[in-house]
């Protein structure tokens, strides 16, 4: 039997944003009850090229597939002309081992359950009427949590916070294509929006804390690594309701995690992302609202598998 | 680009034992030497299914390629009517990150190299005069060390010792078609060859140490988990010479373990397999040698490696 392997315009033919989303939503409960499986990724590092290498496998419980995800970063490609990560996911049958496939995804399957848990978390934690959304950084995720937010909730405005004016206008032109109003933005005006999504590489905070306004909400997707920090623990030390998607993995590799090792809030003053999914958000209008979401294995599997299935339908 | 996808046909068309051996012999002298770079795996298991995968990883220093193998054992498999091992490999550019093939192997470049591994061991530790051969199980793991020893070097018999009477005698037919003169034996006959290499998956050893003569050669290539156990710690104690393929990994869950938590053997008396292949043993012609060899990953990615090489000449 040969192996089918499936390419990104096969995938990107097949999964609608409604599917990737409901999948998430899924798996993302699933995972805060406990109903998932995920071991320690593997890493392998390639200091003279500047590469790693992550292989994460995971597996929502009792689930007919399980999946194992390898994925690359190499740092100087774009030099190359080539892009700087790649990737692919393996899906292999929980019932008898056998590979059912191959996704030749180049990454986009992360790229998607990321954006989707990020504007799910952000829809389930955000006030109701909060309507201005913020991004920091100008890359695929600013683009798809904005998107992505705005199919689950009324956005009005999206302010564009990045480092570099040419591609902060470009996305915003990106966006104002796909009907959505935006603008670039500084640091403080950004920070100051309803909602706020940052999405970077940054090793040192990203806003300030005190420019956050009461009422408002912050998602962080950028922090999977120790060294990296996107919200600062202020932030924390201010929120009053602080959502993780994983609660081990984000204090070790998380913006919470230098939030809790900095003493600006408790180990214990957090609550499962997935479980705001289920039950709506009680939240003062007042009060300031934190997720950080570290990237969670099952939700690959999850999403893998339901792809997987649409594309052999 | 599509990915490139060789199947078991294509590989086994184009490899063959000598590029297998030569690879293995390298790639274990490269690790014996510290130039490679194998990160902990990583596992999932299934035990509603009885199943379970192991994701291996590995790199030899300064190579083209690194790979990403992916096994999965599902244990009631045959009663599906399908085979209980699968698996695949990736094989990544170390340059770039891109995967440059995958070999739906289905488990056989494991095989390759364990079979090279083990022949290549045995050679160089056993006896120049030795030619009676042993082999305790009668998979394929048997057949393939025994033939490729006898590249390696001339064996005048070999004696095939299995629980199963009826597989044992039809591994004696295979190894006679392929001209290697061979008879089944008792475990105690088989204990007492020239050279003796075990390939069960046994969780008590299978020979009695006592019956194992002066000068002999054992190698031990199916304990690769922490439960299981083919040679015992009394004929460690009895070795005057004890090779492993990874010091760590075989104090971990090799037979080498077993024998040094039995206080059998000091736990620093063990010399690098490969560094044995870059130079002959010295040995007594009454020494007892032994060899503990539990799976090197580093072996994975340079054989996948050069197999993709001759696949894609």
């Amino acid at each position: 039997m040969t192996l089918a392997v499936f390419d990104t315009a096969a995938i990107k033919k097949t999964a609608t944003s409604q599917l990737v989303l409901d999948t998430v939503r899924d798996a993302l409960i699933a995972h805060a009850e406990g109903h998932t499986s995920v071991p320690p990724p593997l890493h392998l590092d390639f200091p003279e090229t500047d590469g790693d290498c992550h292989v994460k496998a995971g597996w929502i419980t009792g689930a007919t597939d399980f999946t194992v995800k390898i994925a690359t970063g190499f740092y100087r490609n774009p030099a190359l002309g080539l892009p700087t990560n790649h990737g692919l996911v393996c899906v292999v049958s929980a019932h008898t081992g056998q590979v059912r496939a191959l996704l030749d995804d180049r990454g986009l399957l992360t790229a998607w359950r990321t954006a989707a848990a990020g504007a799910l978390i952000t829809h389930a934690m955000a006030r109701p009427d909060a309507v201005i959304l913020a991004v920091f950084g100008t890359g695929e995720q600013a683009r798809l949590q904005a998107t992505w937010l705005a199919e689950l909730r009324p956005v009005s405005t999206v302010l564009v916070h990045g480092r570099n004016p040419h591609r902060a206008a470009a996305l915003c032109d990106d966006l104002i294509s796909r009907g959505l109003p935006a603008r670039p933005a500084s640091a403080q005006q950004a920070a100051a929006a309803d909602m706020v999504i940052t999405t970077t590489p940054a090793t040192v905070p990203v806003l300030d804390a005190a420019q956050v306004r009461e009422g408002a909400h912050v998602t962080g997707i950028g922090t999977d690594m120790p060294h990296k920090n996107e919200l600062p623990p202020a932030l924390f030390h201010r929120a009053e309701l602080i959502a993780t998607d994983d609660h081990a993995q984000c204090l070790d590799h998380g913006d919470f995690g230098h939030a809790v090792r900095a003493g600006a809030t408790a180990r214990d003053g957090d609550i499962a992302a997935g479980l705001l999914l289920g039950t709506p958000v009680d939240r003062p209008d007042t009060a300031i609202t934190v997720a950080d979401l570290t990237g969670v294995g099952a939700l690959d599997a999850a999403l893998a598998s339901a792809v997987l299935d649409q594309l052999l339908h």
